[in-house]
């Protein structure tokens, strides 16, 4: 568990790529560490923003992106050229509970056209300039039905967790995380209600289209599955392990990841927001590392997003996982950094200021 | 005034890219004309989105950007590889009411800060791939102080009308329009109060940051000249050269000339809104090409976007101009098109249908 401190560039980067967590208590360690952005790099960032040739302010939040960006780097001034998308994909004991509008095999189905290059993060990947990861979490064995059992027990939970720390490629400097996992909506909105309370209405949407009566299964299951994990919902790796699924957990485990080695990550919609919260759970500042990339049109997001504090960049009715919105907010946040770092100061243009 | 229609691919494409407008009353005469999009292409768009690899409506508003972007290139599967900038500036005599945080020579300064790639429309450019025009709109002669005299005589708005259509590159699939002139969001509130109504106090908003006495001079300004031009504010081209600048109606002629050779345009914030309002007001249909990029932070944007019915892609809190929003909401469209164009069908990807 020892960290090696490297300098790379103005920033510290911790070397954790080959981390991997013998137990769930070390991985909750890890999570309850401080880990903040470089002061200096934050002051410099924003000394340059002030000085840029605009009215002060005039860049509205495309400002506060590129300073939060360059304090979690380290760099006054930096770039973002090597950004990482990665799509986890598990399957769930809970489809059993009728709670979505597409079969199970879906999943299954939907890797391979990752694979094959078909599906919308293929394309909004190569758009950003992303590596592509696609990462499949035993879909040959799907969770338990969490309405019977906890979804994973602690082992499989632990895995998840490596599995998804194991991903992130720690050269990256910006990570998208997606999902794929059919009926993971309910998943996630029984973590939403475990960790923000509300009543399971609240939190359930209709994912990727369920109808009136699939809608009420989602609340039945939720229900159900809230009133027979209610002893060890006080802790939130317990709710992942009792409620969430793989590629939940790996979400989890791949954001701790990026906290830890100074990468931000923009997370999609609800699913992802759901993987965070456990984070947030654990520890409020854990998040820090995240923006929202959008809100989703899922019901419980919304929610969600305010329990941890996050304003999302993008509100357009995306509800498609895979990172999709992650990915088309990928832009906002390159496009911050184009200005900080490209624009001339009022001294270099020699334009004049305030009358 | 005879147009030539082409072929060119799917797209029926009007050639106007040499039209030069002898009287105003020929431009109002092309800005009536109906011109829609192609039913047959936003069919093919609509029936191809309908089976790509997705849920129903998942991709939400990426989806309605696909089907309008093809309807108006009249192509059923299009791609979007050449975007164009154009900056129009111009200096405003409504200045010497003090309405502006910064003084005149900035606009001058600016442009030459575009010229020599410093400004954030430079870099936001840049990323988009799109062509940067900037063109100066005899920036050694203000308009006249609104407050006075109409801003612009006849022949002057004529002037910059067709400066505005002149300078849209009839070969380019997305326009994108900026300005750059101190004073102008005065200006702009003046044509949203004559336009929509209602009280200056609602129009003015601080700009590039006046303080609370430049807001009150701001909106005595627009006092006096509403209430010096009541008589001719009837007319939408009138209210342009009554309260406009040279770079507003150039805008107005760019729009006017992207929609006749079905260019998708995406406006920019409170300026470029205000030049697209004197279009709707001659014909509501005649904003159908545009999309409003974004919500500017000023003040009376909302309102110009309500009274035309658009609704912003982002809300980020820009108020720079130059077209910055406009440049960061491009990705939104191209990766709206990406999607429609490279995902893999249902069918082509073997992947189940809802349950």
């Amino acid at each position: 568990m020892a960290l090696e401190i490297i300098t790379q560039g103005l920033a510290k980067v911790t070397d954790v790529s080959e981390q991997e967590f013998s137990t769930l208590d070390a991985f909750r360690n890890s999570v309850t560490q401080t880990i903040t952005p470089d002061e200096t790099a934050t002051k410099g960032a924003t000394a340059r923003n002030g000085s840029l040739t605009k009215p002060p302010g005039a860049l509205g939040r495309l400002e506060d992106l590129a300073i939060w960006y360059a304090g979690w780097r380290g760099v006054a001034r930096p770039e973002l050229m090597s950004p990482q998308v990665i799509i986890f994909a598990g399957n769930h004991g809970v489809t059993a509970q009728g709670v979505s509008a597409f079969p199970a095999e879906v999943t299954v189905q939907m890797v391979a056209n990752f694979r094959a290059g078909g599906a919308a993060i293929n394309q909004l990947a190569r758009l950003a300039g992303a590596q592509l990861d696609v990462v499949e979490l035993d879909l040959d064995h799907p969770t338990a039905d969490f309405t019977q059992s906890a979804a994973m027990d602690d082992a499989e939970l632990l895995a998840a967790l490596n599995a998804g720390w194991a991903a992130v490629n720690p050269k990256c400097d910006c990570l998208i995380l997606g999902e794929m996992g059919i009926g993971n909506t309910t998943s996630a909105a029984a973590i939403g209600a475990a960790i923000f309370g509300g009543a399971p209405s609240d939190w359930v949407g209709r994912g990727t289209g369920v109808d009136d009566e699939g809608l009420k299964r989602k609340a039945g299951a939720l229900s159900a599955g809230l009133a027979l994990h209610k002893g060890v919902l006080h802790d939130p790796l317990a709710v992942l392990g009792a409620l969430g699924g793989r590629e939940i957990a790996a979400i989890t485990g791949a954001i701790a990841h990026a906290r830890a080695a100074h990468i931000p990550v923009i997370l999609d919609g609800f699913i992802a927001s759901s993987a965070a919260s456990v984070l947030w759970a654990l520890n409020p500042q854990a998040t820090d590392i995240c923006v929202a990339g959008h809100l989703s049109a899922e019901g419980g997001h919304d929610a969600l997003l305010n329990g941890m504090g996050l304003k999302p960049l993008l509100s357009l009715g995306l509800r498609l996982g895979e990172g999709s919105g992650a990915a088309v907010a990928f832009h906002i946040l390159k496009s911050a950094l184009a200005c900080h770092g490209g624009m001339a100061t009022f001294e270099e243009a020699a334009v004049s200021g305030k009358s």
